[in-house]
C-alpha cells in the first residue's frame, strides 16, 4: 500500500526540539505542553479557529465516515449525544480476518524506518491532530457528555500531550542501544582480542489493540496508542461504541500521514462494532493482537488479564478514591477545592474523589473545630454554592455520559442521610441534556451495612460523606480500600506533620498517588503530563501508570545480530 | 532487626565508579566487566586465591549452612555432586508463615534508603562474591556439573556481570524522575501561576521469589535477585534442590552486607524443600509474592504465567535453537566453532544449538561444495578430534547434571541414524562422574515422523543433523521452529548477502537473537553481560530478556506525593 519511500527528513526539523523537550521535561517532572489550552490561540498557521471547528465537526455528522480500510464489510453507527442530538455518522465495520493481515504488512518498513522516524510520524499526527482541536472538541463534548472548555482542554491539549509523552518514552526507551553497528572486543592477553560487530534492532510485538472508553475518549486512548505505533506496532482502535467520533477522526488523521510519508496507513485503523456485537472479547483473543490497552470495567480489566495471554495487558479499571481530612488551616480553601473537585464533569472521572474520611468528633481549622455534621454541611454549601448559577453549573457539570450513571445516581439517595441533594440543571442550548448536580451522602464508617456502599466505586457525581472513629481510624480505611479496591488517587488534609507522614506511608506502602492539602486552583483528580504520574500501576485500579518506562518498554523487543567482525 | 542507621556513604567511594562505568557500558554495548575472568587474578586484596578457596568449599561441606533465618523449623539437605560425591550440607528449611512477614519488615527503611544506597550495597554483596569467586567455582562445579574453569568463570564473573548489569538498569531506571522535591508551576495568564511541590519515590513490589535452576544456578539467579532488591524488595531464594550450595552462600553474602549497613538481613532469605515437597508452587502463590524469576521447563513456566497472577512473572523455559548452514568461506572455521558450541558443558546450556539445518544438496565452501553426508561427517569428525583427548573432553564437557540428561542421551541414539556416537569419558579425579561426548543424528526433514524428535527440546548433549530440500526451505521451518518452539539462540552460516537479510528478517519477525558466520572464538551459546541481550522476550523460549528495560521497570512503581506550594 506504501506509495513511496518513507520520507521524514522534512518532519525532523519541524519536530526534533519538540520531541528534545518533552525527552528534557520528563527528567524535570516541570510544567510544559507545546500544545495550547486556550481555544483563542487556534486559527493561526492552518489551524481550525472555533468557528471552522464547529463547521468541520457539522459537516460529518450524518455521513458516512470512510476510512478506505481493508476488509469493511458493512457500515456501523448510532451514536447519541449525552446532550441529545443523534450524531448520525456511520463508520466502517471491518472483518478482522482480511483486515488484521492487512495492518501486518506495513510492519517490516515501519521497523526498519527506526525510533526517530517513528516518532516525527507520531508527533505530525499529534500536530495535525492538535489543528484540529476545536473540532475534536465538539466530538469528545457529544460522546462524552464533557462540557465544551473541558472537552477542548482534556480531550485536545491534554489528550496530545498524553500522546507525546508516550511517544518521548517510547523513543527514549528504544534508543538506549546504539543505532546502526556497535564493535565489541574483548582483549585476550597476549592472543588476538575476541571482535564481533552488533546490531540491535526494535522490533515492535505485531498488532496492538486499543479498547476505548465512553468518558475520555481521547485522553485515555491516545497513550496506549501512540506508545504502540511509536515502538513499532500496528494499532487497532476500538472506540466504545458511544464514543466513535473522536477516535475515528484520531485513526483518519493517522492514516493520512502514514500515507503522506510512504508508510503503509494499515498501520493505523478502526473497528467498530454492531449495537450488542462484544467485538473487544473477539478482538482481544486473535493471535496477531500482542499488546491491549483498556479502559473501563474491573470485570472487563480482570477478563483480558487472564484471557489474553498472547498480548501485554495494560489496564485502568475500577476504584475507589478517598480524601482523608484530619485539620486544615484553611478551611475555606479546602471546601471549595473539594466542591470543584467532586463537581468537575459530574465526578465522571476515575480520579474523582468518592469517599471523604472525616472523624465522628471532627476536626480543627483556621476557623476554629468543626463538627462532622459542619464540615459535610458546610461542604454542601460549597458545592451548592458552586452551582447555584446555571450557566455555571452547566460549564462545570457537563451532562451525565449514560442512563447508568443517572440510575446511580438516583439509587444513591437511598444509601444513606442526604447531606447534599442532587438537583438538575436545565441546559439553555440542548434541552435533551441530563445535567444533575452531585448527591452527598452521610454514612457511618463504624456500621457494617454501610461498607457496601462506600467500598464500591459508584461512578458518578456521587460521594461519600463517612465518619470515622478517628485519624488512626481512617488511615486504616484508606489502607484497606486502596489494597481491596484500588484506587487512581488519594487527597487528604491535616496540619498535623505525623498524620502527614502517616498518610504518605499508607500510600508509599499501597501504591497509590497522594495530593496533600490541595486548597487552590489544582484538583486531586487532574494531572498533568510529563510530570504527574496517572495512577501507580500498584494498587487494583490499574496494571499501569500514564506514562512511565513500565508502560513503554514491553512493547517491543530488542532484536541483535552478531557479526564476526 | 536492623542494628544501626543504615550507613552506605562508605560504599560510594568504593564503587560509584564501577556503577558508572556500568551504566556508560549499558548504552555503548562495548566489553567490560570489572571482575576478572582469570583464576589467578584472585588472592590479592581479601579476595580467596585457588587454595583458599578450595578450603573454604571443604570446610562447608557435611556441616549445617545456618543463616539465622526466622522461621526455621528445620533442615534439610542432600545434594550430589554431579561428579560423585555427596556434598552432605543441610540447610534452613522455612515455615514461610514466619518468614515471609518477618522479610517485610524491612522494606520500609529498604524504600527510605532511595535507589543509589540500594545500588551500592548490592555492589557490595557482589564485591563480596567476587572476593570468593574461587569457593563459588567449587560449589556451582559441584551442583550443576560444570567443568572447573566453566564453573568459574561462568557461575563467578559471568554471573556477577549480570547481577551488576540488573543492577545498572534498576537504578537508571529508578533515577528518571529527580531525587527529592521537584517545584512545578504552570503559568495562568495575568493570574498567579498555580504551584506544586512534588516528590516521586520509587517503591518496590514486595517479596519477590527467585526459583533457581540446577545448571547456572548464579548465572541465571542474579539478573533477577540483582533486579529485585536494587528496586527496594525482599527477595526469597528458592534454589534447585540439587543446586542450593551457590544461592545459599549467596544468600549468606547478601545477609552480611545489609546488616553491616544498618538493613535488615531478612531482605534475603533461603527457601530450601524437603524431598519432593515442591514449595515453589506454594510460595508462588502467596500473597507476599509480587515478583518471580524462574529458569527452568516450559510446563512449569507456563503454570507461573497463567497462576501467580498477583506477581510479576519472569519466565525462561524451553527453547529449540537452531543452526542454518548455507554456505560458509571459511569451511574449517565453522567446523570447529559448531563443534565447541555442541560440546560446551555437554550441550545442557538454554543456548545450544539443537538442530543443525543443512541443504540435502549441500553447501557451497571454500573448500569446494560439501554434500550434506560430507558436512555431517566433518563436523562429527571437527567433535571427535576436539574431544578426542580425555584431559581435554573433561575439561569441556564437565558432567551430566543429572540421570534425565544421562536418559534422554541414550534415547537420541534410536531416534535416527548416528553420525557420530556418545562415548562415555573418564574423569582422573572423579571416578564416579558421568561425563559423555555428545551425540549428533540424522534427520531428514522431510518426513512427517521426524519432526516429533527437532520440534522438542532434547536437553543435554544431542543434536540433529536435518536436511532440508534448500535454503529457502530452512528459513520456513526456522521460522516456525522459533514461533512454536522459541528459541534463545539462532546460528547462521552464508555467503550471500541476501540469504543472510532472509535469516536477519525471520529473526527480527520471530523476535530471536542471532549470531552470523561465527568462525572464531565466540560461540553462539555464549552472551557477554552489558553488550548481549540473553533471549529476546518475545518467542516462545523466555518472556523477558536478560538484561533490559522491561526487565527492571515493573519490579517498582514511583509514588508522587503532590503539594500545594
Amino acid at each position: 500500500m506504501a506509495t513511496a519511500q518513507p520520507t521524514t527528513d522534512v518532519l525532523a526539523e519541524k519536530h526534533r526540539p519538540t520531541l528534545d523537550q518533552a525527552l528534557a521535561t520528563l527528567r524535570s517532572r516541570a510544567y510544559w505542553s507545546p500544545y495550547p489550552e486556550h481555544p483563542k490561540a487556534y486559527g493561526a498557521d492552518g489551524s481550525l479557529d472555533a468557528e471552522a471547528g464547529l463547521a468541520a465537526h457539522r459537516a460529518v455528522l450524518n455521513t458516512r465516515f470512510d476510512l478506505d480500510q481493508p476488509g469493511t464489510d458493512g457500515w456501523t453507527g448510532g451514536e447519541i449525544s449525552p446532550y441529545g442530538p443523534e450524531l448520525g455518522v456511520e463508520y466502517p465495520h471491518a472483518d478482522p480476518d482480511v483486515l488484521l493481515p492487512a495492518m501486518r504488512a506495513g510492519l517490516p518498513a515501519w521497523r526498519d524506518a527506526g525510533p526517530e522516524a517513528r516518532a516525527l510520524v507520531c508527533l505530525e499526527i499529534l500536530a495535525r491532530i492538535s489543528a484540529r482541536t476545536h473540532e475534536f472538541a465538539h466530538a469528545v463534548m457529544h460522546t462524552s457528555g464533557q462540557a465544551f472548555l473541558m472537552a477542548f482542554q482534556a480531550g485536545g491539549p491534554h489528550a496530545q500531550d498524553r500522546g507525546l509523552e508516550a511517544v518521548a518514552y517510547a523513543y527514549e526507551e528504544q534508543t538506549r542501544t546504539p543505532a546502526g553497528r556497535a564493535s565489541w572486543s574483548k582483549p585476550q592477553g597476549k592472543r588476538d582480542p575476541l571482535e564481533l560487530s552488533k546490531e540491535f534492532t526494535p522490533v515492535g510485538r505485531g498488532v496492538a489493540l486499543v479498547i476505548g472508553c465512553n468518558t475520555f475518549p481521547t485522553w485515555n486512548g491516545y497513550p496506549g496508542l501512540f506508545a504502540s505505533l511509536a515502538t513499532g506496532n500496528a494499532v487497532l482502535v476500538k472506540p466504545h461504541p458511544r464514543a466513535v467520533l473522536p477516535l475515528a477522526l484520531t485513526v483518519r488523521t493517522a492514516r493520512e500521514v502514514l500515507a503522506e510519508h510512504g508508510f503503509d496507513p494499515n498501520l493505523v485503523a478502526l473497528a467498530t462494532e454492531r449495537p450488542g456485537e462484544g467485538i473487544a472479547k473477539t478482538l482481544a483473543l486473535r493471535p496477531e493482537i500482542r499488546i491491549i490497552d483498556y479502559t473501563g470495567s474491573t470485570a472487563f480489566g480482570d477478563w483480558l488479564e487472564a484471557n489474553a495471554r498472547q498480548a501485554q495487558v495494560y489496564t485502568e479499571k475500577a476504584g475507589v478514591n478517598t480524601v482523608l481530612i484530619d485539620s486544615t488551616d484553611d478551611y475555606k480553601g479546602m471546601l471549595s477545592n473539594l466542591a470543584f473537585s467532586l463537581s468537575l464533569y459530574s465526578g465522571q472521572m476515575c480520579t474523582t474523589p468518592q469517599n471523604l474520611l472525616i472523624p465522628r468528633d471532627g476536626i480543627a481549622t483556621d476557623q476554629g473545630p468543626k463538627s462532622y455534621d459542619e464540615v459535610v454541611a458546610d461542604l454542601a454549601g460549597a458545592v451548592g454554592g458552586l452551582l447555584g448559577d446555571d450557566a455555571r453549573a452547566n460549564a462545570l457539570l457537563g451532562a451525565l455520559v449514560n442512563p447508568d450513571v443517572k440510575a446511580r445516581l438516583e439509587a444513591a439517595a437511598g444509601l444513606g442521610e442526604v447531606a447534599l441533594a442532587s438537583r438538575e440543571v436545565a441546559h439553555p442550548d440542548f434541552p435533551d441534556a441530563v445535567v444533575r448536580t452531585p448527591v452527598v451522602v452521610k454514612l457511618d464508617g463504624s456500621k457494617p451495612d454501610a461498607e457496601a456502599a462506600y467500598l464500591s466505586e459508584c461512578f458518578g457525581p456521587i460521594s461519600f460523606a463517612v465518619s470515622v472513629d478517628s485519624t488512626a481510624d481512617a488511615l486504616e480505611l484508606l489502607r484497606r480500600t486502596i489494597r481491596e479496591k484500588g484506587a487512581m488517587t488519594v487527597g487528604a488534609y491535616t496540619t498535623s506533620a505525623s498524620t502527614e507522614r502517616a498518610v504518605e506511608e499508607v500510600c508509599l506502602e499501597e501504591s497509590a498517588q497522594l495530593s496533600l492539602n490541595l486548597t487552590g486552583g489544582v484538583y486531586v483528580n487532574q494531572t498533568a503530563a510529563f510530570s504527574d504520574f496517572h495512577g501507580s500501576g500498584g494498587n487494583p485500579a490499574a496494571n499501569a501508570a500514564l506514562c512511565d518506562g513500565a508502560f513503554v518498554s514491553n512493547r517491543f523487543r530488542v532484536v541483535e545480530v552478531r557479526r564476526q567482525a
